[in-house]
């Protein structure tokens, strides 16, 4: 079946009747920062008639709207990546109450840079890794108390030969990290969100997700560990610019015209004819092409250092207490 | 006024009404090449109808059309540089021939490499000038008769704050240079051009053409000496897909549909009205936008190598004279 | 101890006594090719009283030294290639015979690019891999006769807080490749060779070896499956530079001076005196700095190109039989 | 003659006799910040007497140590853009006064980053520039007061067959900038320079200094307008290695020694046939070899980032006078 793809759980949301009205077993809370008033999005999915009309599985989704974190602005992204660096800490914090980060003493985080560092719109996770400060091989006995980082760019199946989640097992296997955080470039449903949006989510990653259109899953159950996924959308599916296209073309001409024919047309085109005629509509390959801005280069210059730093802060300065 | 681009007179033409039929004032010839099936078309605008009705200036456009440009494929790919050095060849002879090309002894060719290198999209010029061998810095004087070969890659006004048209009048005024050879990434209408073409013209880059939009031209009229103009389509804009799907789907409802109303309400939308909705349907800064296929990278550095041995072909190897 | 190390096993053989004379436990064979004239060299370590005086493991090391490796040259970078797709081959049929590559059907090789991508004379292996062609993740289930290919790039340890033998163990537990063949910059004693001699041994990567200097050995011991070694030196330890300084100048002043007094402090001097004056003269930092030429950069462009093509020769063309 | 080359004036200062003392021509002057501790020196040569002994042309040579600029410290780093600010806009200000840069309104400052991309110790210049914002395509005809600043990677000769000389004068011609600020990797005598100083002068770029050996000058002289020039040590060449070796050693060697023979031998080597020992030594080619540390990708990172910075805060923010 055709799909107009988001890995966005605030963009399904926004698409349901009611532009986000309540759901059964979802759960949502908004709030801004109070200084320069970053819009952040909790979407919690609670069981599975949740996770059945959101498309998405259990768990929670923090999503930041940061309009200008596509500028150069240094007191922004900081305070960006403090906000980044709080989340992190919250969810794991919670997955310490869950006992689903069990453990003693200090934690080992890898994480991995998905993508094609060749592919400007794909090279999120390796560039987030270009400037990630590993420890792991600095680490001294006595230093118990601190987090354990290390970084992985595992690059992709076309240069591999392997799938990511068969690369992280086999680190897991001989390296045994608590926690894996995967941060992987998204696609979005609306080019707004682009390079203005991070989601944060204790999900891990879907397959069919990201950019590059991972095969295998990356979670808990797949890997054995959990997975924090880190994503920015850079992407807008082709398909989806011709769905949306389509959708806003009928509403004008139904708008429009009085005619009942048409009116009664149009209804009957909806949604499954919709579909069909965008079918018909995008040539074969088509389904895999995307949309990007001009500037994505830039824009991911910056907010690749803005999640490293998120990260620093998160794991390897201590005092985190207060930002809960 | 929006305007759905493209960079390819090939594709001028074929949007005329009886899909390419007879023009006045534009010539047009198609060939394949015996070995490979590389399909050829030389379109040629010989007057300003014919400019005024194509949108395009005076001047050569050689399209070659290589299906399997994309793949890596060694053979073929020789094939098409040997193509492309003859076509090269051919329009070089014929610039002497006409005198535009004012000269005894060697030709110096500059040769401009345009686009964002960290853009993967429109890396094609950076790319090609990566495989380019210069040989002006290694001239001595007794080897007259060689072409003498530079290169440079301008980058974009973003990261240069000048217009690359500054840049190369510069390097003209300083280095003088009796030609030259501009590599840029070019905007299409058709996805299925996406790699898979070459297009060569005599008649230089026009301004608001290519993946980053240049906004001057680079042209015998700006720069004082000819510009032959190689280039290969990465992009096709955003707004060509939402211009495709509306004019699609105006197509399928009119035949669907019996009623009156219907019928009348769509014609009477076509053209300016057309154009009227899609800038509705646009958002603002969507314009820039591009779609681009996953695979671009690979595609790149294949038609980089191919484009680069071509212009080595053309002109460091001597007997060029049974390709004509 | 101070060491001046070199990783190719053809420069410790001319450092013996006589210049590569005889040596108990160590076979010798020299040959060239027949068409471009490369030399090779094959160094068999035989038993452990050659290993301790060659300072390496029992193992096979073949050398091939092409002085125009360096050049842009297509004709003689492919027989660079073909020789090397030969010596490959018959390493690979010489396991199978002594059982020590044991399987029935096809292989499967897991390529790694050992190094650090950007620093230039270290990025041998992601060079490498950037050509190389990968196929495991195409195999389908009749493709039973072919080898399967897969690749890596580890990255360093300072970049992923893991060492490569890790890395490499987690995919080997994961992927189950039969060979690994491990690609490397090596450091050599001479600068002659920098850039002109491909080694190609059975024995894996030696802790502190390469550029980048490995902690860990990557053998068939640590690493459970055998592994071949392909390295090009691209640096001279800077160590090394001041210890043949000073050997050559003791040499100059003993040979021009009949003074009794001087020859006595000279023979002295050698050797535990010399090294105890180059501690003296080295920094205690210099030890990890290099010497490399200034063109490294488009060197290791050229080589990098002819080991995949090397690579993919051996595994993925049919007719290999006569190179035996 | 052979010469043992060093690009940073503090280091000519520090190998005269007496090791720094007073010199005719010359005036130095040496603090330390306040804060970090940063030691400043400023070598001023005064007169064509000072310039024989220095082997540099006449004007003002900064010279900044900051042994902690190789690590990443954001504060610290700070700091060193804000003195290298302090510095240029001193520079700037004292060329005002004299005339030297003659303009009424705003200057127009061309920030031209030497060097090539894809050789790791030469990538400062194009580093800095990948971090520098350019606002010359910006500036409209109201903001009369700021600095316009323009930015371009030329590349090597290698690669465009042109001289840097000749794509800042073509620039120049074109764009009419009143001030260069040309930014360089630099060779140094000693290695622990390596890193961890910023060298700032008027004098511009001289024939055969950087990492890149450019052969022909950059100063006001060549190019008609002035040009400060920024630069870093990352390499010490191989000679200047050998060079040292054997003074050493002859030093050891005649303290060591009590034997009349060998004191006279020594004495009589020195200068000019410790040279001839030298050459007799140096490989042909291994002139242009370079010795670097194996850390220097990380360390170019770093100071790219903080010369950027400097160059922003020098130019683009208003109230610089309390800096002085």
């Amino acid at each position: 079946m055709f799909e107009i793809r988001t890995d966005l759980a605030v963009e399904e949301k926004e698409s349901f009747p009611g532009n986000g009205g309540e759901v059964g077993g979802v759960s949502l809370r908004e709030w801004k920062t109070a200084s320069s008033g970053i819009k952040l999005t909790e979407v919690v999915i609670l069981d599975e008639e949740g996770a059945r009309v959101m498309g998405k599985p259990l768990g929670t989704y923090i999503t930041m709207e940061a309009g200008r974190l596509r500028k150069k602005d240094e007191g922004y992204h900081r305070e960006v990546s403090e906000e980044l660096a709080s989340q992190l800490h919250r969810m794991v914090s919670r997955m310490k109450e869950k006992g689903e980060l069990d453990f003693h003493g200090p934690v080992h985080v890898l994480v991995a840079g998905l993508g094609n560092p060749s592919v400007t719109p794909d090279a999120l996770g390796p560039g987030v890794l270009g400037n990630l400060r590993v420890n792991r091989n600095m680490k001294k006995k006595s230093e118990k108390e601190d987090t354990v980082i290390s970084g992985i760019v595992p690059g992709v199946m076309a240069q591999t030969g392997m799938e990511t989640a068969e690369i992280l097992k086999g680190l897991i296997h001989e390296t045994k990290p608590d926690l894996i955080i995967a941060i992987d470039a998204l696609a979005a449903r609306s080019i707004r969100r682009l390079g203005t949006t991070i989601q944060l989510t204790d999900t891990g990653i879907q397959p069919g997700s990201g950019v590059g259109n991972h095969r295998h899953s990356l979670t808990k159950e797949s890997l054995g560990v959990p997975v924090l996924a880190i994503g920015v959308p850079t992407v807008v599916g082709a398909a989806a610019i011709v769905h949306d296209t389509i959708s806003a073309l009928i509403g004008t001409l139904a708008s429009n015209m009085g005619t009942k024919g048409m009116g009664d047309f149009l209804k009957q085109l909806d949604p499954d004819e919709q579909y069909q005629l965008i079918r018909e509509l995008l040539e074969p390959e088509f389904g895999s092409f995307y949309v990007t801005p001009p500037d994505i280069d830039q824009t991911l210059k910056q907010i690749s250092y803005t999640i490293s730093e998120g990260i620093h802060l998160a794991f390897y300065e201590n005092p985190q207490e207060e930002r809960k």
